[in-house]
C-alpha cells in the first residue's frame, strides 16, 4: 500500500492513532525527567538516577507485559531505552532550567498517563483478556512505574495515599470501554477517555480532591 | 459429558478436588481481608488498600506463574479479581465486625496457605518442572503474596523473621511429594499434606515455636 | 558423539566456554554466601537468610529471563537451587571461618559479576535482541540480584549510590560488543571483557573511585 506523503493530508484528517508513537516518546521522556529529579532529591548517583528514570518511565508497561506473558516493548525496540537515556542526560546537565518547567511537565505527565492508560487497555484487549482485566492492565501501565520507583527509593508508594491519580485513569478507562461497547468508531473514544482522565486529574490537583485515608 | 446434579452425590463421595475452586475463592477472599486490614493500619487510602489486598491475595500465584512463564490465573479468569474487590468493599464497610472474627480468619488463612501450597506444587509439576522446584513453587504461591505486601508497605517481610509459617508449607509439601512417589492415589495425599501444614502452623502459634534469629 | 576424556586435552587447548558451567556454580555459591551474611547482619532467621541468599545469587538472571519472556534457568535445572542451599548451610555453620575469607570472596564475587555480565549478554543476543538491549540485560544479570536483596532488606539499593560496580560491567560489555563486531573469534573477547570488568572494579575499590552523588 503506497503511503501518502504526510504533508498532503489536511491536519484535521490525521487520525489520532498516527500521533501515538510520537506521544509515546514524549510521555517516556517526561516520565524519565520526573524519575531523574526524584533520584537527585534522594542523593543517588548518576547510575542510580538512570535506573530510577528507567523504571519510572517504562516500569508500568513492563509489569503489564510480563503479566500478559509477552516481552516488554522496550526489549524489542531500543528507541524507548535511548529516549530514557537522553532524558536523564538532559535533566542532569540542565537541571535548573528543567525545574523551571515543572508546570509544563505536569501537563505532559498528565497527557502521558492518560494515553498510557488507554494504550495499555488496547494492548490487553488485543491479547484476548476480558474488559475488566484490560482496565486493570491499563491502570497498571499508567501508574506502576511510579510504584516501582517509590519501592526502589524505599518510600511507601505515593499513589497509595493520593489515589485521585489512579482513580482518574479508572474513570477514563471505564468511559472508553463503554464507548467501545456502544461501537462508537474512529478517534472519538480515545479522545473522550483521554479528556476525562486529564480533566479529573487537573481538577483534583486544583481543588485538592482526595479520598480520606483509612485509620 | 452430562453433569450429575451435585445433590445426587453422597457427601462422602465428593472428591476433594471438586471443592478446590470454592476453597480457592474463599482463600482469596480471606487473604484480601488481611491485606485490607494491613493497609488500613498503615493509613493508606481505599485505592492503596485495594492494591495491597490484591497483592496479598494474588501476588504469590502471580510470581509463581511468571516464573513458570505462563499468564497468571487472574489475568485469564476475572472471578479472582472480583473476589478481591468484593472482599475489600466488605472489609472497609464492616471493619469493626470483620475484626471480631480474627480467630475464624486465622483458620481460613491457614487452610488457604495449605491449599495454595499443594495446588501450586501440582500446577508446577504439571508444567514439567522437577519435584524440588515444584516444592519451591508451592511455597512461593503460598507465602510470596505476604512478602510483596510487606515490601509495598515498606517493612522487612514478616515471614523472614517468623519462618514457621513457610516451614509448615515446606513440611507439607515434602510429605505430598513422598506420598505421590509412593503412588498413593485418590484424595489421601492432598488431605494428609494439608493436614500437616495446618497442624504445624496451629501448633507453632499456640506453642510460640520459632527458629532463633541470626545475629 | 564420543566424548574425549578430559585429561587427553592439553590445558592450553581447553576453551574458556568449557569452564563456564563450573564458574557459574562457583559464582552462585559465592553470591549466596554474601546474601547469607547480609541476612545475618539484619537478624533474619534461617528461612529469611535462605530467601535473601537465593535472590542475591539468582535474582539478576531471573529478572533477565522474565524480561526475555523465558523460564529462568534455575526453574529448569535444579543444580543452581541446590548450590544456594548448600552455600547457606555452609555459611551458617561455619560463619566465623567464612568471614575470614572476605578478601578471597571479593575476588570470586568480582569474577562472578564479570562472567554473569558477559554470559547474560550472550543469552540475550542469542534470543534475538539488539546489542544495546543485550548490554542492559547483561548488567541486569550481574547487578539486579543485589538490588532485589536490598529491597527485601528495606534499604535503598547500595548500587544506586556506589555505581562503579555497574559501570565496570557496562565498560566490559561495550568492549565485548566491539570485539564481537570486529569478528574477533575464539576466547579472546570473553577473556578481555572479563579482564576489563575485574580490573575496573578492583581499581575502583583500591583507589576509592566513585561518581559524585547528585544533590
Amino acid at each position: 500500500m503506497p503511503q501518502l506523503p504526510i504533508t498532503d493530508i489536511p491536519i484535521t484528517e490525521i487520525p489520532v492513532s498516527a500521533l501515538i508513537p510520537a506521544i509515546d516518546i514524549v510521555g517516556t521522556f517526561v516520565f524519565a525527567i520526573s524519575g531523574t529529579l526524584t533520584a537527585a532529591s534522594k542523593k543517588l548517583d548518576p547510575f542510580g538516577a538512570s535506573v530510577i528514570a528507567f523504571v519510572t518511565a517504562l516500569g508500568g508497561g513492563t509489569v503489564r507485559d510480563v503479566l500478559l506473558d509477552v516481552r516488554p516493548v522496550w526489549v524489542q525496540e531500543e528507541k524507548l531505552l535511548i529516549t530514557v537515556f537522553v532524558s536523564v542526560m538532559v535533566t542532569l546537565f540542565f537541571r535548573k532550567q528543567v525545574e523551571k518547567y515543572r508546570k509544563t511537565m505536569f501537563l505532559f505527565d498528565t497527557i502521558g498517563i492518560a494515553l498510557f492508560t488507554i494504550l495499555g487497555m488496547e494492548k490487553a484487549l488485543r491479547m484476548g483478556v476480558s474488559p475488566i482485566i484490560a482496565l486493570v492492565m491499563g491502570v497498571v501501565s499508567a501508574v506502576f512505574g511510579g510504584v516501582v520507583r517509590d519501592i526502589l527509593c524505599n518510600d511507601i508508594p505515593l499513589i497509595f495515599r493520593r489515589e485521585i491519580y489512579a482513580t482518574a485513569c479508572l474513570a477514563g478507562g471505564v468511559a472508553y470501554l463503554l464507548m467501545r461497547k456502544a461501537t462508537i468508531s474512529g478517534d472519538v473514544p480515545i479522545l473522550v477517555a483521554v479528556g476525562i482522565i486529564i480533566l479529573i486529574r487537573v481538577l483534583a490537583v486544583k481543588l485538592k480532591w482526595a479520598f480520606p485515608n483509612l485509620s
